[in-house]
């Protein structure tokens, strides 16, 4: 929508772990008996109109839900890439979002039926989004140098989130070159995509060149989404489900998993990938940061 | 269904990771540029019908779809405690599982009118499920000694599972003293407490005096479910979000997240707790079971 910005050099949007909706202290007691404070996530319910119509209830942290919502029309098909937005009313009270078009839109046939998809086999896509992610042809000049790879993810590990602050949150991130352009969490892995997505069209931000990271499994979930935003690279820290290998495959998107510290691991479009970076100069992660070594981690 | 057994001593269900059907071995580059080939997990869809109705298409690893269909349902409250199961009719080349009962059912209207909740941010209960919830009375008397804890999640760590295989997997278990009966694992965490919710309804086993156990967070999801199913104390080695903690507070629930190596956090019913271990003999994680430390991970 509003034109994209050439000379993007540095993070348009990082997590924001001092704003106080956002997390609460509570006591428990530790492992030795000691009454302590943690910081725990807030997750609250938004539901989404389109025009007159209820679309979904979704539970989410509540930052950005302009994004939320745009990203999870883009990511259901049901907002399509020349659809015009006329408004975004989101109403903090109610806990209601409406996305309001100039074209007239009515989703409720599609809405009766729903397919459940992997990741926490709740996730749910529609027929068409499948059709759509046939006819998706990725870019082929796409290059991921691995020196890119190590700046990113040593970004997302140290730089301050919600996750450091209070765990139990994923993280998902765009990025371009060696520069983390956005990186958005939310209590559901899918939020978190959909808010990147509903960024990007807001902003006019092209998939081209970009790689996207997500701390989540790489599930034909994620693959699917990634594809339909046509981003060409997908990289986590977390590992693979075999049907999320073979549809990267089918599409020819670069499936990059296990990436903690120096190690890594593709599993699909290795050939975009440019072994630039000197592996001695890579660490491993510190103790802090391993604690987002996940392997059961979406 | 079945009477329970009385001289539970060791584990009923463990995973089997050498099942084939359960990972695929896949070929693709590591960090240096290597070729290697690692397992991944594979995930199919299962289509649920209750008598003669379609209710759900799940994705999931495919093992004991008898009671992944049993514990869904139950915990959907489609199938009641005192329902009595006339036949559990499984297809594996159709991919469909159909679970007849003595009572007709008809869930028509409730099929409409779902609540997304969190973890994924695309879990989904109805609205009868929270009117459920809000009746469940659990054991006061329940127990946790921490040396229970720790043997728990000793078992968890160690025993060969499909997340030591090919990670990218959640794991849930039901255990009882220092014993763990079940340990399920699934791509949905959802699946896998389903899964031991139908076995528990099949076999008899009752709720009072157990303690289930999850890799993922203790989202407001898998509170409701454990509360469903009267199970006095959930404990995770992930985080807590502010919705679950509320949840469990209210329903007297006892809540233990980020249990790793000797710690833990009780923020929830920490009365149930018998501090009766040695800290001292209790070892940190050591590297190869320390990945499944996540804070990320659900």
């Amino acid at each position: 929508m509003a034109p994209p910005d050439p000379g993007l050099t540095r993070s348009l949007v990082l997590p924001d772990p001092t704003d106080p909706r956002l997390t609460r202290r509570v006591t428990g007691l530790d492992h030795e008996g000691r009454e302590v404070e943690a910081a725990v996530v807030h997750e609250r319910p938004l539901t989404l109109f389109l025009n007159g119509q209820e679309i979904v209830t979704m539970m989410t942290i509540g930052d950005h839900p302009d994004y939320l919502a745009l990203g999870y029309l883009l990511n259901q098909n049901m907002l399509r890439a020349d659809d015009r937005v006329t408004a975004i009313e989101h109403d903090a009270d109610l806990d209601v979002v409406v996305v309001r078009t100039e074209r007239a839109t009515n989703y409720e046939a599609k809405l009766k039926k729903k397919v459940r998809t992997s990741g926490c086999a709740q996730g749910t896509v529609f027929g068409d989004v499948m059709e759509k992610f046939e006819q998706v042809t990725l870019p082929t000049d796409a290059v991921l140098k691995t020196s890119w790879l190590y700046a990113l993810t040593k970004t997302i590990n140290t730089c301050p989130s919600l996750y450091l602050e209070a765990g139990a949150i994923h993280g998902c991130a765009l990025s371009q070159g060696p520069e983390v352009l956005l990186y958005m969490e939310d209590v559901g892995r899918h939020n978190a995509v959909d808010k990147i997505a509903g960024y990007m069209f807001r902003h006019g931000l092209e998939p081209a060149g970009k790689i996207f990271y997500t701390t989540g499994r790489l599930t034909s979930e994620m693959v699917i989404k990634t594809v339909q935003m046509g981003i060409p690279i997908l990289v986590s820290r977390s590992g693979f489900t075999a049907w999320g290998v073979d549809l990267a495959r089918q599409a020819g998107l670069t499936l990059i998993g296990r990436a903690r510290g120096r190690r890594f691991l593709a599993l699909s479009g290795a050939e975009r990938i440019a072994f630039d970076a000197d592996l001695s100069a890579v660490g491993e992660e510190d103790r802090k940061h391993r604690r987002k070594a996940a392997g059961v981690d979406a």
